[in-house]
């Protein structure tokens, strides 16, 4: 198909089109003359997942390019293709926070042993929470403190939402699709979780605020 | 305390302190000579807060002054505050999806039904959730399948996470600080979600992946 089809059935214009391909984002077409390419469902495919990426998952340009080249990495096994996709998303959300991570850093630490977790300090995971708690430690109000309070209840939340996300990428081990699937799980579940959070907010405060007769 | 005090204090540059104090996010501080103020500990706070929204929360410069209004404003009940901050930042995250809803309205309609929540089409959280829902099927491929397929399991998550939200809510109703509480928890919970949940995948899969005599 020509670019214009390519436009149409994917809904983003020939302008952000030709940026995606200048920017390695979207492979080129076949040529078909001077100017001319075609384009098939690969593309069309590609094309809704950066969309996906960006709109959704909020991730930029750069961090797409990167992760989508993991994507494709030939001949590369799945589980390191999975560790280096994932360690480009999670430095993409890297806060950039400049002071003091010492204090985070034990927070962390005393949270990874309650929660008897094995994970690696050289994981981006790591190192991204440290940041994430450090900003919210820096905040030093009433609501950095309530939310550091409650560590132990989002860490709960988080290994109930990562024992699914690591039985549907177990399942899907065999597949081609295996990584597409981790990732896209991962950054779009983030999304998901939080549109959702927002939502059982709305009944839940209904339930606890306004419920006839409740206390 | 001089400009620069404020910025050594909060690790901002002078020329972010500038750009936030014209983008009314900061209120000016007291002046002290024809080009010269003088802040206190409040604006520390705020600095604080903004950083936090912006650099972690992922929230625009816009979406930030928003909040920041409803924050301040004087005279409003706490429940119709909280309402205004949270449809702000909801109408914040939406992704611009062009397409048709209708589909995803009707699966978003099924999983409220399925879940028994008591919530309000109107809610800028509804129509959040049906964007990020259509996104995600647009995307028609085995991750956005995968996803969808798996929704009960995010709305169990995502169920857990606001019971507890509103619990702690509850709890600092009283309080000036209950709406800063509830916005601040809901959106840095976002990203402390998300942060966690790439750590305890990193565990989890160790468990499942490399567990020694494992299947």
């Amino acid at each position: 198909m020509r670019i214009a089809e390519l436009s149409e059935r994917t809904g983003t214009s020939v302008a952000t089109i030709k940026y995606y391909l200048r920017e390695g984002l979207l492979p080129r077409g076949e040529p078909t003359g001077r100017n001319q390419a075609t384009y098939d469902e690969r593309h069309i495919r590609r094309l809704r997942l950066i969309r996906a990426l960006v709109d959704v998952g909020g991730l930029s340009i750069a961090a797409t390019r990167d992760l989508l080249q993991h994507l494709d990495e030939p001949g590369v096994s799945i589980g390191r293709q999975l560790n280096q996709a994932m360690d480009t998303v999670t430095r993409a959300r890297s806060t950039g926070y400049a002071g003091d991570r010492e204090p985070a850093r034990r927070f962390v630490d005393e949270l990874v042993e309650r929660r008897s977790w094995a994970i690696d300090r050289d994981d981006p995971a790591y190192g991204n929470l440290v940041d994430v708690i450090a900003v919210i430690a820096a905040m030093q109000g009433p609501a950095g403190e309530a939310l550091l309070a409650d560590i132990d209840r989002f860490a709960q939340v988080a290994e109930v939402a990562a024992r699914g996300d690591i039985a549907v990428v177990a399942q899907a081990a065999e597949s081609d699709d295996a990584v597409e699937i981790a990732v896209v799980g991962t950054i779009l579940g983030d999304a998901l979780i939080a549109a959702l959070r927002r939502l059982a907010q709305f009944d839940e405060a209904g339930r606890v605020f306004r419920r006839p007769g409740g206390s």
